[in-house]
């Protein structure tokens, strides 16, 4: 699906107040900052040779967007995408088919446990189309879907 | 409500991942583009007689935005509007208050049966407030929507 | 599945209570006739030079037999089915395995937008099998199902 | 309840669609058809002595009628029913009702297993009234039963 | 909506089942005949100067097609119809559709208590369409039916 | 259980806000009083020979004191109970237990036909241990039920 | 939280359709514009001595951009925010997240009371994160949480 | 439908518990009592120029009562109602009936946020009646409340 | 919160149709009569030197009366609440709430255990208040929770 | 699959408390006991000459193990499965993928119709993995699954 | 039943995880362990003259296995079970069965009120074969438990 | 919590049926064995300098044991554990207990994502008490768990 030039691709979307991180209900998400996330990440992408592309958005449109322009790497490199849809990870269908319709490797993350709080966070709807989902691990969630992502896509 | 003037006027609005027709999921929506749908929508407006404006977007405030702007154009001439949800179909109560603030004739489509796929997927929120629901034809539901509504705004 | 010789055969199988159609809650079914749907489905068939074979019945058995009937008729030419299935929609499993049976083209046909009316209605247990649906058109819902039939089987 | 003159007594009612069994959906209920079914059931009644009554209809209340109709013969001699209520056995309180009407040994088979289909397909209204209920071993679902209720009817 | 000449005419209509009434479940429906119950109500109906016309069927098509009957009738003398729906009570939404298409006081009717039974049995569909229900009072539910139909076609 | 000395004694217990009858949403109760109706009952009693003793309260409490007063009486006379429990018909287990526990004919009315309401009101929590119910009838309701009740209280 | 230097400030934002005010559904909305309500916020703001900031936006992420910039205006004065979330109400996790994202009060509210329509519309997902709600009492829902606010930033 | 003689009457009902205001469950309701409420409630009457008429009760029986007495006051000056139904608030269909039958305006108020509550908690059976629900302003829910009646009243 | 002066002080508080004990369906409840429970509640309560305060009502509102009143009694001396809501147990939000108002120790007591009848009598709404549930051994279902409290008043 | 040499082998597992048989509730499970349903099982399986292996447990794990062990004999003779899970029927996913994972023909039986027993027992999770059911003809449900297997083992 | 030779014999079957009582949620279950509880059984046994045998697994099956050999030692003496399922409660059909199974008297316990926990544990399936259940007290729901079944095992 | 002396340790418990692995319904588990998985586990082990302990049962008491034995390792160095609970997943109340009764970090993995399978298997009971959840990653679920622990119980 992909041709293996160069390093591997993987877009990371971040969805709805990842940017307030830290900020935002520290007892739950952790009092590390969004830019500090991502400085974790770009840090394992160096290690892992993999070259990273950082995204944040409220909009579900403009995730839907960001996840459709896998697509369009994806016919030039290998690419993975790694998605935290957070408050539209419980209804967004919308989301659910963008994931469907790109045929690379997505991995839903969440940094909290969603089975450990209210009903209402229990199921996903985006996590159905997805290959995996990590939750629980705080900024770990990422770091181990990058890890998992880079050995997929250079195998 | 809408003054007869000039030829009808009719907006198709394509929802959310619609722009990856033919290469997302061949197997439910077929392997033709949304480009090819919009030719074919074009040739029949050219045999009805109907000026036609064609959208598509992934993010639902847009959809509303453009819904809305129905209202306008018809304070001067004969509007109808067809609409495909996509994603947003089953949960959006906020295209469904749109459609009800607009008075003109609307229809829904759907490519797929959608009774014939997942549970979730069975509801239509969106449809509640529409005129008529035409689904499983495949570029056809387009089609057929665009038929009707030349005869009706014609009548 | 079918042989195209001679002209296409459609039947229409008009469900339970249609038979007082004009007379029996008119806000909601508007106030022709039966007589007047058949009148128009006869005129537009002999445009489409499609054979037309109308049927209506109150009786969920009797409507199984129609439909397992079309197979029979398929076997020698080219065949389709338009049914609306009326009150019998919303509970029959029997009709659902029917219309699985029989291996031509079906769609369902409602006059009004069932997603428009009370929750018992809003489900499909007969269009889970059919290809398509329209509703919510009147007379035209039966109308466009018969022109795309028609298209359909002299393609 | 019944006076054992004569040779045992069995009637069969096959629900609606299965006129159609070998050629409808042959991957779920196989590719023999009725008249196969109904000879392996007259080669069995044979062997068992027992006389054989063997009915279709796609008509819930046929099937209800032929249902009571047993009262009347069980006045005279010893008797049975078999009874596949195919789609109706998820909804119909009325042959439910029959059932309990009659006091003689009911079972309810399917060639299907039940229980494997989809969620709709789980619940039986009709079994809850039987005897027993046999399913998911196509004709043998039938013979079983026979050789049960003939054994049943002769002790 | 109804001419008041001559007698007034009311149908009655015996639901699924009812036919064996005495001899099915007698602990629940008592263990007179229909035929005992079809005589009270006509020597009732000679007191009260009404015509009666009685009716059982076990098919749900055949109810259907006498509750639309009464529409002939009723465009030339005072009608009203005393149904027992029976098993098809919770289920039939083309029942309901019946009683909503003729413009007559519809009264539905129970011999036993139905919120006293399993809850399967507790709603009512075809109740929904009827001006009222009188249930739990064996052959009395009937009579009092009767007796209310009356009063009322000749107010 | 009941001593059949004298003249019947029936109560009629009217729910809560049945005291604003004729004021109170006139299009689903009718434009007639309490006072009305209690006059209509009083002088059917009067015709049937039946002493009554008629009640209304908004306090459920209230109306459990009065169904259980019932009992006292039924130790000496022939006692009967019509009750219509109004708003706490969907709700209340307590006075479900209080009819429970009085061995009289118990009848619950409805001035309109609760199936035809919104669905909140489709159940009767206290109708299950009730003979029988009468619902939509108006004031005929209560009227058919003391006929009822007198009948049977003189057999 | 916030430091209560000069006049308090006062974010309202009007979520999707209420842009159509007056115009759409006049009998559930009223028939007075957007640009009427705010009009009257704003003569009410002067009164109160509050900086009144006025949004409207159909995008579910421009909202929670909206609510989010909250936080830094937060940081140097005393804010509040009044939200009417619209269609969005009844699903939106992400902007009941961003309202948890943010220290201040927060009110929501509804021009209708939504307890009196449509099941779909009684829950209310972002009033979970509310201090307080305030519906059905048109423009005033409005007046009387600017009140509150107003009195709540200055104590 | 009332007289605008002399100052408006806006009666306020406590329903169950309110008694104990202060010391119950202080982090939910406050600490402040049920005493002080009134006063404030008193304060702003009397700048409002509103006679105003203070209860509380744990009786739903007693609260329909007093709901019910409206209608008479009404019938000669200007009314309102302020009611806060407490427990009863998720249950009572008798206390919205009372509502339902009194043509005043009557405005439901919660010290608390009741969406924020548990899931019990979240309906509101009363409020389906009301003019419109204030709820999470401690005190403020009910002073609000009072300044839009009085306005109302005198509008 | 209570100064243990003096003997331990118990409430016993009977709800709806307890007066009733022993006459009423006496297969679920038993045969004595509240007397009689009274009576045993009484000697025991004299073994343990423990006050006893015995109430029965039916009135919802009246119950919550008397769990308020025993925070007065608590103020000064040793209290604990033993009570019976019967057919309130199921609904009454009200009575959870007046229980969580008392800060002295609460046991719900049945004379069956709810989980063996049908499924409404399975919730507890009150028991969610209290400290514990004793249910299933008849008066000593009451017995056995005086016994504890005596024990944990003393202690 | 498996290698036809010698006898067909199959398996018989008794889940929890069918040790009991013939002593727990006999109106139900019938007086005969397990030893005798063995004796039963031996004899027959004599007749049709296949290998009897015979197991009772209550250990969900040891039913697994036991369905897992019937794949090692599978490599080496022809193998099948009778299975009357018990209480574990409705609630055990791991059986049910412990019989997805063996090729071999599985038949789940029980004594009773699990239909016409309590809600809770009409659902089988076990059941969806099998080849087929049996159900309602206590030692019989074994005996036609018996019968039914060595046909089929020997085709 | 039992014979009443000798003294009464109680087994008091722990369910899971209770081994690790004291030491596993004590703000929840206490901060005593399994050997404190029971050596207070022991000790109150002593005093009762109730011979126990005690137990602790974390299996179902070996519940299961203890639970029904209670009838073993039943047919010659005096036999009673407390029970505390644990996480079993909540679904054990099993266990529910061999309750069943036995013809003793069963007390469920449990430590904490499930009523007042979260909804998973509010329903015991379980409990509904048991006598009765006591729950909340602690060690207390054993010593209750205990002293109930001496008395009635020796009455 | 624990004593970080020596190395860490971790004990990974493979729940039922996962010692088929490779053999059982290898297009959703894959086709390598539990050996390979376990070798592979090893090898991660020993370049991270972790000892393993490594379980498989189908027996949900074994697997609580085992959870429980990681509490007495626990007080004397730094122990993790990875569970895989397979098909009591959706139902064990009781491993969820036994995690939440250990103090340590306890990942759930799955091989395959359970939100891509049938709704039975959305949910997780088990993984409530789990830190983190890794699911459809095949044997890198175990793998990135236990880097993830390593990481950790090091840190």
């Amino acid at each position: 699906m992909s041709q293996p030039s160069a390093r591997p691709w993987v877009r990371v979307i971040h969805g709805p107040n990842l940017n307030l991180l830290g900020a935002r209900e520290p007892e739950i998400y952790g009092s590390r900052s969004l830019d500090a996330l991502n400085t974790s990440l770009r840090e394992l992408a160096a290690q892992l040779d993999v070259e990273l592309d950082l995204r944040q958005s409220n909009h579900e449109g403009q995730i839907i967007d960001w996840v459709q322009e896998c697509r369009r790497v994806a016919s030039q490199r290998s690419v993975g995408l790694i998605i935290n849809p957070a408050g539209y990870t419980h209804t967004s269908v919308a989301i659910q088919d963008a994931i469907r319709g790109v045929s690379i490797p997505v991995i839903e993350v969440h940094l909290s446990n969603i089975y450990g709080r209210e009903a209402l966070r229990h199921s996903s709807v985006t996590g159905v189309a997805c290959a995996g989902v990590i939750m629980g691990f705080g900024f770990d969630s990422y770091l181990l879907a990058l890890k998992h992502l880079a050995a997929e896509l250079t195998r």
